[in-house]
């Protein structure tokens, strides 16, 4: 293509893109956040959402008021419930979760692991968990560890990589040995959202249990947990949740799973009476069973202020903006990378797509280092992806073309 | 006694403990943590550590740079480091740990799990986990947990609940059948010091591993874990390392060991190349192995700057004014509280205790109930202890005289 044929695409991308933000319900939002000097396009905020602007302020308070003055006294005051009161609260603004059934704790993977380990002991004669070969490691290797301290047997999903998982590949693998099927509502790499409430119908169908990792769905993607019938959930709150670096995650298990479910780490913060301090564990009667040590407070508070500006905006409204974001992204893709030999590795329809499109290019690695050094921020997936993750609520579609054409300068700058 | 015997006993201590401040090498140091209006004795240090003054900006300067600004970019150019140089630094200042052996992550409580679970499997002959009646419940429930779920015995001991454990009781209990050792070198309740270099010769004796609870000494008490040969430790940064609540936690395993080591919880950030996102899990050569999840980055801002404080004062600076608190605390004790039929629940031999003093009496629920509402703060543990934890760099001697005179206040107004 011409020199003046690109700039006739580029002006049309922004044009295009002026025009969405003038009409983006949810631009005034965007003053919520923090600025990021030397940042001309952030498309990361699927693997770390930004700061909200009064977090210092929210932090500064917190130190000097809850902790640094009330002090130990906070722990009856506010902290202890503060597990439930969170978890509660990304229920209903996110996963369409009724009360009782979430909480926030530990870590993704820790959570992964005391719920596929609960999951293989729900049943015991159910040996076998089901999982995606392309699931996110973690997710694999904590069900391998459970596999393989269980006696029990991995059976590995393997389905296009693009499309995603299919109801057809789950009805195919489940049967009476099958324990637990674990997967990702939107797949980590390729952005493919999978049909949760089918899939989870066709588990059922074979009696077994569902866990579904939202950590690239939840806080964008409309929720319907209870509605589906999903059993078991677990969730990252430092991507589209903007909890800030290793925040904590949430787990979910439905109210009437709760009962027989039983995890592994029996610490002090999961029993019925945490300061009871009696000589044998007993597990406290509700979803706290889930935890385990004493909950991280400091890090619960960064997540705070978006699950508010999430209600505040409507989860409808934050995935239309996100869908509106994404195919804005692929016309400038089809605009200017795919002519530069890009491969597009997420799906096109957006109904079968999440918050973040995937691009491919054996220079990717390269060019990312170049991207970063200029400020404009996608990730890097090996081995040669592009994920141009874009959080609603902190993107603007101006921003999306410049890093869009900002990945073709620099791929063409390199040679291509 | 008389009134104007109590008041001289008063006006004693408080001049003691004036001459005791006033010679205090320490004392400039008390400046350096936050106000705490309406505080007037804070005798739980030992709980919930108090924060630095310079947090708020610390916490501050992080979010709008190292998140806000540099974003993702931050795990490359630092955060991906930090639960090593931060456990190399705890390692450093006050484990007598030499580099590559401490890292931070989790909860106490999940560490523990991680390395009773490694421990048990170590040696699969060796089936029994021994561990301390009176320990400390996420200890106790733990162990069970894992002596439950790999077919293991626990093995309890029970000493004397004042004096604590001793070499032989430990020496009795061990045999070739001995998994692990689980004690805490501080007593949660009686703040009983065990002798843990004699202790740890004992079990190795036996073949066996120890695994030391440092949450009540780290960072109070000179530790000396390479030196005495531990196996195994772990501990809490919110009590004494004032990382604030539900901050991480740390664990120690001796390098020798580290490579035959396996932990269950497989996490991506646990593995050999964390984003090489391979087939299969392939756990990391050295401490990063005992990861799981993503590490919590702003949980680990509370501890820095307690960490150098300790550093600046010197370890053996701090265990001495320790140890001229709770001598204080005993003075006081002797005079005011004993006479209205106050136990002592501690050692009087100040080599055999650690950071706190604790003190029974029927009525103490109630009392710490009136404490804690005129800004007294001691901490009260089931069914009749209150405890004096009288952390060195944030308390004074009159604080702490002034918080056992108000025991004894409160005690009296309640009608004894």
């Amino acid at each position: 293509m011409t020199d003046s044929t690109a700039d006739a695409a580029e002006t049309a991308l922004y044009d295009e893109a002026a025009d969405l933000d003038a009409a983006d319900p949810l631009a005034p939002l965007l003053d919520r956040f923090a600025d990021a000097p030397g940042v001309s396009a952030y498309l990361d905020g699927n693997s770390l959402g930004r700061p909200m602007r009064d977090l210092p302020e929210r932090l500064a308070r917190f130190v000097r008021e809850d902790w640094g003055t009330r002090l130990i006294r906070s722990w009856d005051e506010q902290w202890m419930a503060m597990p439930e009161t969170l978890g509660d609260r990304i229920g209903e603004v996110a996963l369409g979760a009724a009360a009782g059934q979430t909480i926030v704790a530990d870590s993704t993977s820790v959570l992964l692991y005391k719920l596929i380990r609960a999951a293989r002991a729900h049943d015991p004669a159910r040996t076998e968990i089901v999982i995606e070969e392309g699931n996110f490691p973690t997710d694999r290797f904590v069900a391998a560890g459970v596999a393989d301290e269980t006696g029990g047997t991995i059976v590995r999903l393997a389905p296009d990589p693009v499309r995603g998982v299919s109801v057809d590949d789950v009805a195919a693998a489940v049967t009476e040995r099958t324990a637990v099927v674990v997967l990702s509502h939107v797949d980590y790499r390729s952005g493919a959202m999978a049909d949760a409430p089918a899939i989870t119908a066709a588990v059922h169908e074979a009696g077994a249990l569902v866990l579904w990792d939202l950590c690239h769905s939840v806080g964008v993607i409309p929720l319907d947990l209870d509605a589906w019938g999903v059993d078991l959930a677990v969730g990252c709150t430092y991507k589209y949740l903007n909890g800030g670096p290793g925040s904590p995650a949430f787990a979910y298990v439905r109210t009437g799973l709760q009962g027989a479910l039983r995890q592994p780490i029996q610490g002090w913060f999961g029993a019925k009476d945490v300061f009871a301090m009696g000589p044998a564990y007993e597990p406290a009667p509700g979803i706290r069973r889930l935890l385990s040590g004493t909950p991280p407070v400091l890090s619960m508070l960064g997540m705070q202020g978006m699950i508010e500006v999430i209600a505040e905006a409507g989860i409808d409204a934050v995935r239309a903006k996100s869908v509106s974001l994404t195919e804005l992204a692929l016309r400038a893709y089809d605009a200017v990378l795919a002519p530069l030999g890009v491969r597009l590795l997420s799906p096109r329809d957006a109904a079968l797509r999440g918050g973040h499109v995937t691009i491919g290019h054996p220079r990717f690695q390269a060019v990312t280092q170049t991207l970063w050094a200029e400020g404009v921020i996608p990730d890097f997936r090996f081995p040669d992806g592009i994920r141009l993750g874009l959080s609603p609520l902190t993107t603007t579609h101006a921003e999306t073309v410049r890093g869009v054409l900002a990945v073709r300068d620099a791929l063409s700058a390199s040679g291509v």
